[in-house]
């Protein structure tokens, strides 16, 4: 927490902040039922408990007029042909936006509202993203070897909400073929109106 | 004004947008009053209305949930051995912060609070500001030759008091001696009490 003015460094090629307030870890095995080829995750799983990524959170007033920010790192990787990627959410107070600044590697921002409109967005240094208020993102590291590192900035009173993605993932997903990243539909994905 | 996701990229050195909605410039004769040394400012505006610094700016609705962005170009120069900087200025809602990403050059920016209270922070590649609600801010290009480059986020709702800053400018100017950045006090600079 910081009244005062206050800077920090984030030092390339590793992303970690100077400093930080929190640093949050997430390994496969809390992404259980995330990707979509189940036998491959379980098999994935049993050999190592691999670190999918890491976000390092600069922490401030939970208020509408501050602005949390810190640095999210995606690892290369997949399960099956599904990149490594971040859990993803919505917003808890959906009229929130967000703003992202890649720092390093390649990847993809997928996005979707809450009626199921979806956007996929490319992440490259240098590049800026603009996720709008009611839009819930998933960054995605199609690098081969390298991390994906974004610095993020979003409204103090934001909050989380994984619940909603978790039930049944985003409506895309990125996966390998031939070594490429494709964009294709969630098999098991389902229209707001059905669910 | 953008409802959906959308990209950008900040093409280094320049650091123009690919894509923006307003490109202000202030020139020499937008800052009457605001250098110290008012007869350095005079004979320099007799000989050119120098371009001093640019803001692309990149809108949104401004609601308290919405993110302003943007990218800021300082030149490198002085009035008298003041150094170029930009107007500065409170939010007009004054609980709101600001967070910088610097992305070129060298510097520094100068806060302060309607209190009097006061901060100065180096700005250089790789350097994240938190300039948390209540500071009035503006920055200062101190390299010999090179722009310096910010990439800025606030909420939606800021908006900007430029008023307040214009009548005895920062309690702080950063000024040159032997060629060297120092940080001195503003003579004009009072006290809010003695206001």
């Amino acid at each position: 927490m910081h009244h005062l003015p206050f800077t920090f460094e984030i030092a390339l090629p590793a992303g970690v902040p100077t400093e930080y307030d929190n640093h949050i870890t997430r390994s496969l095995s809390s992404m259980r039922g995330q990707y979509a080829d189940q036998q491959a995750y379980d098999a994935q799983l049993a050999q190592e408990d691999v670190l999918l990524y890491e976000v390092y959170e600069i922490c401030c007033p939970e208020s509408s007029g501050e602005l949390l920010n810190g640095i999210s790192i995606v690892h290369p990787g997949a399960v099956g042909d599904e990149y490594f990627m971040t859990k993803g959410h919505f917003h808890a107070v959906l009229e929130t936006a967000e703003v992202y600044y890649c720092l390093a590697g390649e990847g993809y921002m997928v996005m979707e509202t809450p009626e199921g409109e979806s956007s996929v967005a490319e992440l490259r240094p240098g590049k800026v993203l603009y996720v709008p208020p009611r839009w819930a993102h998933r960054s995605v590291n199609t690098g081969a070897a390298a991390d994906l590192i974004t610095f993020f900035v979003y409204p103090g009173h934001a909050g989380h909400d994984y619940g909603s993605i978790e039930k049944q993932g985003f409506r895309k997903l990125v996966v390998a073929r031939d070594n490429r990243p494709v964009i294709v539909d969630n098999p098991r994905w389902t229209p707001p109106e059905e669910r």
